[in-house]
């Protein structure tokens, strides 16, 4: 393969459950169905024959009576926006129930196109000022509490030193602590401390930016975002422009049938995604540890000149699991506890500062 | 129920695969999930506990030992995004895999927050001048070809008598055929036809807005959008807005674990859609013939004081399942057939014609 070759084609992995004496018909539809969505007769030009038709490189045999086949994309078909490369990936693809993408080639293309992490960990840690330990990280909630609530209970969280404070995913911009009381009110009532805090941006590109103007006059450094939810294409527009670090959340993206490794991991991550979150093995979600851990691999790992992000275990986690967690996944993470640390209403102050001390514990 | 608690709140159903041991514990982890994100005994205040945490409101033994899980959500966690009603829908919940969104209760509420389609199916029948009979429509394609290419594949539709021409979903702002080229070039090609143009808007809603200014300024009256891929957020924008009708396209919507019914036809419409594509059974997606139907139904049935949207069965039909399609759909239904029309280079204005005359047959 040229090099010229190789920056007009990326390879997709898909996992197709069928039968062996089918799966060449099939894959070579899947390539269709991705790319041109016509049959191979129908097309008539050479050129979209040569250079945009997706071409089946491999395939071969995995478990189960499923065959993982790699597809090689035109980049061209691209064009330049996020939406559009999911587009590519699996939009028609994500209607037919045998098909999963497992994997995709960053190319320098494609790098060099979205430009990944604006911070990155090592932006992660100069904004935080911490180094040589994994970062803490807890959640504001629940939805429904008034801006003065929150703003007092992310003043206890930040005065037992935990690192990162985020608006819990279901707080949006509703009746109860709308964005314009909730994001000033915390602000102020972390104020000198060292704790930074994430703010939850939704709704459109309009409503997200207006929040994002809010919160920086407010003097936040890092907003939570969920890619899935408000379009990819838009989230890659606020790392552009937007100067604040990305933390992003995999709200409805679990069930895209998308392998969570290249979604959370290599694709938000390659959008712009400073840190990411995703539902760590043993907790209130399905994924297993092997699943994890290539989740963690592939934000951090080398990709051409893309800064590596960092990762978030989450979901169901507790103060207990941070030494195994650490072991686990190393120092450059974010460990996130939410839930555990506010049941007992007399102990949330203990649990927070117990987290804050294991994250620092050498 | 009251008139104040039923606007309060709204029903969520999901299907839980769980043994029926573990069903009550397991639909009440659900709604504390999809609401506070929080152990109920980490809810000290009594306002979120009676107005905010979601309820379990019934559970259902239904086939193959799952059951359907009715759970009412406050619609102040809704605030007024369509993409937060989709969090709060199924955010969380799609990382689990034992659970499926399999329907939503549209209160006045919800109608009143989102509008749904602003043309629907009676302003689409005046767009287009087509009374008592379906609709038509194909698909430019492939991408790859060039804007004059495609204008001129434009032509041959609408000189057959096909009633609206949508780009292909993989049309997007490429090299090979740039929006600002394309959309002029289609628009002069059937000027003074009576085919409607629609084409495909994507990006961030930045890009969005530029390419409906071009579309608009070349006299597009509807345009193609893929709300799982922009972000739903974002179309609700554009439908508040733009003062063209929305042809809603499933990519990327059909992995999510959401019935079909409720994501393509319930609430594609709730946030304005004003026609929506979706893969008819009998073509290249698995799609049953019940699903489509519920599909249809959504989208045209009574819902307080929206607009009936266009149901549009796609998906690898042809022309000679025009007849079988009219009689199971009616004549409130846009029949898309793409490919099938240009597999012969030679016959593709006779399939067309044919296609044409097809729906136009008493």
């Amino acid at each position: 393969m040229t090099a010229s070759s190789s920056s007009a084609r990326f390879t997709a992995v898909y996992r197709v459950a069928c039968e062996a004496s089918r799966i060449e018909a099939r894959a070579q539809a899947l390539a269709l169905e991705q790319s041109v969505e016509l049959p191979l007769d129908a097309v008539h030009d050479r050129r979209v024959r040569d250079q945009v038709v997706a071409r089946v490189e491999s395939i071969r045999p995995v478990d189960h009576g499923a065959f993982e086949v790699a597809i090689a994309l035109a980049t061209e078909t691209v064009g330049h926006d996020a939406g559009q490369l999911m587009n590519m990936l699996f939009g028609n693809a994500s209607l037919q129930e045998d098909v999963a993408l497992i994997d995709v080639e960053i190319t320098p293309a494609l790098a060099s196109l979205f430009g990944g992490p604006r911070f990155g960990i090592a932006g992660l840690r100069a904004l935080t000022g911490v180094h040589g330990r994994p970062l803490s990280c807890t959640a504001l909630k629940p939805q429904g509490m008034t801006a003065m609530q929150l703003a007092e209970l992310a003043r206890t969280f930040a005065d037992t030193g935990i690192d990162v404070i985020k608006d819990d995913h279901g707080l949006a911009d509703q009746s109860a602590a709308p964005f314009d009381q909730r994001v000033p009110a915390v602000a102020r009532a972390i104020d000198g401390m060292p704790a930074l805090y994430a703010p939850s941006i939704t709704g459109s590109l309009d409503d997200m930016r207006r929040q994002l103007d809010i919160a920086q006059r407010n003097g936040v450094r890092i907003v939570l975002v969920t890619p899935m939810v408000s379009g990819v294409s838009n989230v890659t527009a606020l790392a552009r422009e937007a100067g604040v670090a990305l933390l992003a959340h995999p709200a409805l993206a679990g069930a895209a049938r998308i392998a969570p490794h290249l979604l959370l991991g290599k694709l938000f991550r390659l959008f712009g995604a400073d840190a990411t979150i995703f539902p760590n093995a043993g907790g209130r979600f399905g994924y297993s540890q092997a699943q994890c851990l290539a989740i963690a691999a592939a934000v951090r790992e080398t990709c051409y000149d893309l800064r590596a992000s960092l990762p978030v275990p989450a979901g169901g986690m507790n103060v207990e699991r941070v030494p195994e967690m650490r072991e686990r996944y190393g120092d450059d993470t974010m460990f996130l506890i939410g839930g555990s640390l506010l049941v007992a209403a007399s102990a949330v102050r203990a649990r927070c500062r117990a987290f804050a001390d294991a994250v620092r514990a050498p």
